[in-house]
């Protein structure tokens, strides 16, 4: 990996002087015409080895361009805000939009690297952090963004030469510290870790660029070229017929049966004994949510359903039972303008609780597998990967202890048919019915279908969904409740005690 | 993942006789033309819990369909042969080729799942399996294979039943073994492995579809109209224009430096000391072929180099050392209509030795980075993948104790041009100069950049390029006869002792 980077290459300064001018204004243009294209986010991730004029190319590249659509983010020791959500919250949050630049340093690659260097973790730990890379890392390009991958090197040699040399220099003999040469020592060891890490997390996509670093004009060309030949390469993309996908089709229908064919829709619950149940599992969950273990833990509700199935009548029976300041309720509609320039998943990431939080989602992420799937909002490549990504992203979740609970709240066709019409009837409830309700109904078979492969392909044991059958309002009702309750006893039971993370 | 193939899906006698006959024509209708288009190879993985009707899925499958462009294969215990090669070497070697169907029965799925259910491993080596297996299913689907993934599945409730309604049939109780009640005493273990499992290897592009296998007639038809409409949507794609690729480009050259041109390809070797060397160097490599601890390795020995840089010549140095029983001499030219038939490592696989072998290749897989990515003879997209794709390639050569030695032979751009007027001289070295080398010799510069990234890209310790000078025959010669002794020196000291395994 580090062949050509072992070299010493050099670019002499009045080379430098004459090329830098034209590639500044070349970079410049470029990413103006980026912000007028809108249309992908660049994403430069700034790895390697100390020394090697990392801090200094991203200096650079914010003196050469627009510093107001170019942002550097730099990920050292985590806020306690980032310790109490899962690891790669901080860099959903940093993610740039579209028409941006973002410049990341020491992102998700460095821990890794470290902890495997230091010792902390084993050859299969070190593994499972490449394949999650690698599927995060897919999820990004899939998405659009132009991830360029800087790693900075420098040889054993050079490395030594620049420590003496700073040594030397009474002006910058500060700079060296007893830390920087027991780095130096651990040379090799970083080397036989980084040369794997490297070969198996460049892909395609989105390969390792290895910079040779101890020659700061040649470093910054290399850096300055690169970024300015992608970006043109991308801008000057001619918008061509799209390939049809390649996905295989998910399995038919083949009989009448499905797993919300094979619910028992109407149950039956007096309003006498949904009274008495009501009491019984709101108290419980007013418990629970003030559990002192509840400090070391978070509720994510997900809730999701048939039009009129009740969903706002089940999510307000849970937050009535919840201290107004602990929970959070998103209502799921279009998403904004921010929110359409970044990875599909960015908008849910961004509500993502921190510790002792309930967040509830009055529909959700699955809209992606859903409305999207079903209205052709997205292209069949578009939701077939979306289910990995879901289940990615809620195993990140349940990583970092969050419950994640997921609702399917199910009513039948003709009990739809019957709440429209009344609502239609009702004044207070006409804001509630609207043509696009109509519409979707219209899509009964094609949403029904949708439903049932995201129950197959994202029910799992870190966050399975619950069927609601929710003909009668007051059995979904309690069935949410106890669910809930349920889930979080036996998450607040993983928990030894109270302060103490699993 | 199991919601759907849970419930008790039926289809009656009646409506399958009635849909059967149909279905039966189609795909038939569907397999010529998949032959006639020849465009793309289907690959069927038939996997999941016993009983569950896979063995008579597949037999189905070929009494439908033309049993001459069907094959299935089963991989139970492997041969002697394919347990003296990489693990990956007997699917290789079964892919079908373009136009065709194959059925694959327990595949690379089987082991890692049977193996953590039985805690032979832990959590760490069964995520590195899970890897493993994405990169190389992405591998297929990358080369344009089909690849469905069908895993049968019963409750357990329906196993149960099925094992006792067995046992109560006197002619169908010898079916039922200890071993299967045992295997069903299993049941929670396995669900709590394979769940994670599929939903970790289900991707966009080659998703697990969950069969329910309690209802012959039922299991029958999701499988057939599956691959029916699979097939159907793949055949009746219309052919438009590629998306330009999205990858973006590998380093700019900035100053006149690169691996190539570091190197001193003048060396001076006198005929005298050159015979001497021959003489030590080929002793050498003849007593560690020989050696009875070579029995646990084998060798494959790589040649690219410059046209006329002298690759026939040293190689033949290193045969002229070895039993001609033991090697095997592979000179690669353009692929034969079978090897165009399959991905493009297939070719390179089908050579890969047993045990105690050596093979030299004379051109390689190399030559997707090299030759094809500066002629254009595939696209960006895929020389640019192939660089991760040989890298996993060599992994599992080196995991097999197969020793890679890499060798690039490079002359100066003049020493060539001497080289091709001498051959156009010399009536009996007339044949090796040929209109194609001029030709290549006008893109130099094209070639020096695809080395150099080759080079960087997949020098690893596991397989280290070597770069020969090789102006002077005599210094090339030695340097590869040295490289290769050591090299194997090596790799015969890391296995313990004479017949035993790392």
């Amino acid at each position: 990996m580090f062949e050509s980077a072992n070299l010493y290459h050099k670019v002499d300064k009045t080379a430098y002087r004459r090329q830098e001018p034209k590639l500044r204004e070349a970079l410049l243009n470029a990413q103006y015409d980026l912000k007028q294209n809108g249309r992908f986010p660049v994403l430069i991730l700034v790895a390697g080895v100390e020394g090697a004029g990392k801090g200094e190319t991203v200096n650079l590249l914010n003196e050469w361009m627009d510093p107001r659509h170019i942002e550097a983010s730099g990920f050292a020791d985590p806020s306690d805000e980032e310790n109490e959500r899962p690891r790669m919250w901080r860099y959903w949050r940093a993610l740039p939009p579209k028409g941006k630049i973002g410049v990341f340093f020491g992102a998700w690659h460095t821990q890794p690297v470290v902890d495997r260097v230091m010792g902390r973790i084993g050859a299969g730990r070190f593994d499972q952090h490449i394949a999650e890379i690698l599927r995060f890392e897919k999820m990004l390009t899939d998405e659009g963004v132009l991830l360029l991958k800087f790693w900075f090197h420098l040889s054993k040699e050079q490395q030594k030469k620049r420590l003496k040399a700073l040594e030397k220099d009474p002006k910058t003999s500060w700079r060296v510290t007893k830390n920087d040469w027991a780095l130096y020592k651990l040379y090799d060891r970083f080397n036989k870790v980084c040369e794997p890490f490297l070969r198996k997390t460049s892909t395609g996509e989105a390969p390792w660029l290895v910079v040779p670093g101890a020659n700061p004009p040649h470093r910054s060309l290399t850096v300055g070229k690169t970024l300015l030949a992608a970006l043109r390469e991308r801008l000057d993309e001619k918008p061509v017929k799209r390939l049809p996908d390649k996905n295989p089709p998910l399995l038919p229908s083949i009989d009448k049966l499905n797993v919300l064919r094979a619910l028992q829709l109407d149950q039956d619950v007096s309003k006498q004994e949904y009274e008495k149940q009501l009491e019984k599992w709101q108290g419980r969950l007013n418990i629970v949510s003030r559990d002192p273990r509840y400090r070391d833990i978070a509720v994510v509700a997900v809730f999701e359903g048939n039009d009129a199935a009740g969903k706002g009548g089940a999510i307000r029976r849970v937050t009535g039972a919840l201290d107004a300041r602990r929970y959070q309720n998103i209502s799921v509609a279009a998403p904004t303008e921010e929110e359409r320039a970044q990875p599909y998943l960015w908008r849910f990431w961004r509500h993502v609780p921190r510790r002792g939080r309930f967040v509830i989602f009055d529909r959700s992420w699955y809209g992606r597998v859903l409305v999207e799937r079903v209205e052709g909002f997205c292209s069949e490549a578009d939701w077939m990967r979306a289910y990995t990504e879901i289940n990615d992203f809620e195993q990140e979740l349940a990583r970092q202890n969050i419950v994640v609970v997921k609702f399917w709240l199910a009513i039948g066709k003709d009990e739809q048919h019957k709440r429209f019409k009344a609502r239609e009837t009702i004044s207070f409830k006409r804001f509630k019915i609207t043509a696009e309700d109509w519409r979707n109904r219209k899509k009964w078979d094609d949403y029904e279908l949708a439903v049932c492969d995201m129950v197959d392909r994202t029910s799992t044991s870190l966050a399975p969904w619950t069927l609601v059958e929710a003909n009668n309002k007051y059995h979904a009702r309690i069935k949410v409740l106890k669910t809930l309750c349920q889930a979080i006893e036996a998450a607040l039971a993983r928990v030894k005690k109270a302060g103490g993370k699993r």
